[in-house]
């Protein structure tokens, strides 16, 4: 099977890199161009990138994937995965291409499927259209596909390369990646703090939740956790205003039911609404009908449409496994470090933990007032590929945490 | 006079940027151009204040000053001010065009001196030169200028148009505008701490502390200020790497003379260095010459070319009233935040706290290990034309201390 292997970030200078506000580095990789690919392959390759992230935030628990088809210079067939259950990249490309396939080349951000899942095999189909040359991204880590596709090109003599901007369209495919290898979710956390590092008052973590960053990140996650201190301070809708975003699932940690029905989190009507709780709560909730009119707080949200799960064992492995189940890629964590671990238990301390860290860093200085994001850690954690940007007056930076040595 | 207008950050938006790795912003201004400017004037304006930059560091307690005469869509003069006592960038600029100036365009990035100082006045130099058309940056806080170089071009029926890629210009002098407007160096503020806003071991801040954007920090600025805790815990160069950098003169805040010898700033062939004590320690230092063979720490610091000064009270505006003395525009502030607060007081609780803050932030989390930056604060403080970068693997933000209300 192909590995998932690291991006190639060597140098302490390499690993940082400046984007601007809600955007992918596209530009082209610094990194060598495997064997047999031209600059031009890389610029198809990018292109397909950009037609796979159409479809972000609603693949799960496919990945996004696009494709272009091109012919004597010209791009003839363009394509990317929708959604899943819908038809993969190629065959919306080779569709538009017709039978101008025909000793076309093919890029395809990720190594063409050759197993008949939800859609027939498109290896198979590549081949039928009888196109020359396929140019793949990055090889598929799941076992059913692994290095296939690539082997059924080649044995129907096509032509094939593989690793054209390999980091971009790995990073394309990451959280589909991480939870086909390790069967959980993708986790992201997301804090905010001042420019030395304190917290901030709710207000001013309110200013930081507004524009577009914000908006983007709930669009590309499947799912957000707060806790129920995050939904009884700052009420926060938690709602992705980019045009066509799927909303993510919106998972409040309770430890008690007793949240206000009226919180914008529980109006269904705008996105999805879970709330995880524990067992006891469950049972308090039950012998405290009489505070709700005869009701339980658990049958009040449910007639809201929100979802209520009890767990036997309230943490981060567990409830990462429930997401898990209900086929999330990608999770983002956006309440206070030391809440979020209060209920989940110590987050980088999880085999789970965290894979990627976005900081918010609000323009000001707020001295020793308020303490920071202070994750608990036992060691150092360093960050690899560290992009930063400036959005809504704000400073993001984000980073993947590194593989811990195992 | 000509006041010295806040630059226009309106919104939380454009308050802040992105750049490239020790770059400053010379892309085109989103600001509208004045009365009688073209674009062209601005893509002129941006390469005078490119010819000005040559001079970074040098120029103390003059300002940077570019100068470039255009005529007929041809540069025929090109100019800059290389350090104070020698001519000014006009002066430059007019001698390579030559008779060519008549009837030509002069774009200045700072008001042309109507005085005599230690260069004949520029405005007159101009006028005799016959250009038809004077392009000004922004004009001149200094009381001696103030409007007067427009004024005597105008009178001499030149054409002029003034506040060109102002912002740019003034962020260009604005060290020189600090000191000339409050008779103290502009003072910049850098510290470092991890993502998580921890401090740092000594090794990693020495880490930190390479790369190409340190250098320009100390080449950009006159003088350095570290403690006597900086030189024994972390023996730091305090020297820039830039080719034809001007070293700073680099300042140990210190609260005793007992120093080790061998320190690499007390190596004064590299660049000058002063120690800056109290008359304690001065009298402790004659008290304790036994220690050192019957030599004073002061006389063998001196014999090292070392100045040494004693202070009756040693707090930041003492400090920073001494290097106003020795001409300096600008100070960097570079020491732990607690340990510099510890010897200078609270540093933004003066009249004359940092203008400027430098945060360099290491790509790891680190827990709650260590405290951050944490200044001594009344209130909060909100930066301003914030930017961030990334160098050498560190994230690096910059931004103004906005203006607190009085």
């Amino acid at each position: 099977m192909a590995s998932v292997a690291a991006t190639p970030f060597n140098s302490r200078t390499s690993r940082a890199r400046v984007l601007q506000c809600s955007s992918i580095a596209t530009e082209p990789e610094s990194t060598a161009l495997p064997e047999g690919a031209t600059l031009e392959d890389a610029k198809y390759m990018r292109m397909a990138v950009e037609l796979a992230r159409k479809a972000l935030g609603h693949t799960s628990p496919n990945p996004m994937v696009g494709c272009v088809i091109v012919k004597d210079g010209q791009m003839i067939g363009r394509g990317f995965h929708p959604k899943a259950g819908e038809p993969h990249a190629e065959v919306f490309a080779l569709r538009e291409a017709g039978k101008n396939a025909q000793g076309a080349t093919a890029y395809v951000s990720l190594e063409p499927c050759n197993h008949t899942g939800r859609t027939p095999p498109c290896s198979q189909a590549l081949v039928r259209a009888r196109v020359g040359r396929v140019v793949v991204g990055t090889v598929d880590p799941n076992p059913l596909v692994g290095g296939k596709g690539v082997e059924t090109l080649r044995k129907a003599g096509v032509k094939v390369v593989v690793g054209v901007e390999q980091t971009l369209c790995q990073a394309t495919a990451e959280t589909f990646f991480h939870r086909i290898v390790t069967k959980k979710p993708f986790l992201t956390l997301r804090y905010i703090m001042s420019l030395d590092g304190a917290g901030l008052p709710s207000q001013d973590k309110r200013t930081s939740q507004a524009g577009s960053h914000y908006s983007h990140l709930l669009q590309e996650n499947d799912a957000v956790i707060v806790t129920d201190t995050c939904i009884l301070e700052d009420n926060p809708k938690l709602l992705s205003s980019e045009a066509g975003a799927k909303q993510p699932l919106r998972v409040v940690i309770a430890k008690s039911l007793e949240l206000p029905l009226d919180s914008h989190v529980f109006d269904t009507s705008a996105g999805p609404t879970l709330v995880i709780t524990d067992a006891d709560a469950i049972s308090k909730d039950v012998q405290n009908v009489s505070k709700h009119g005869g009701e339980s707080m658990e049958s009040l949200l449910t007639s809201k449409a929100v979802d209520v799960v009890g767990l036997n064992s309230m943490n981060l492995d567990a409830v990462l496994d429930l997401l898990y189940q209900r086929e999330f890629n990608s999770v983002l964590i956006d309440s206070m470090v030391s809440d979020i671990e209060n209920y989940l238990g110590p987050l980088a301390l999880s085999e789970y933990g965290p894979q990627k860290v976005v900081a918010v860093i609000s323009p000001v200085l707020r001295g020793d007032k308020q303490p920071g994001p202070g994750l608990q850690l036992e060691d150092v954690l360093d960050l690899e590929r560290v992009t930063t940007r400036v959005c809504g007056g704000d400073v993001i930076v984000e980073g993947y945490v590194s593989k811990r040595p195992s």
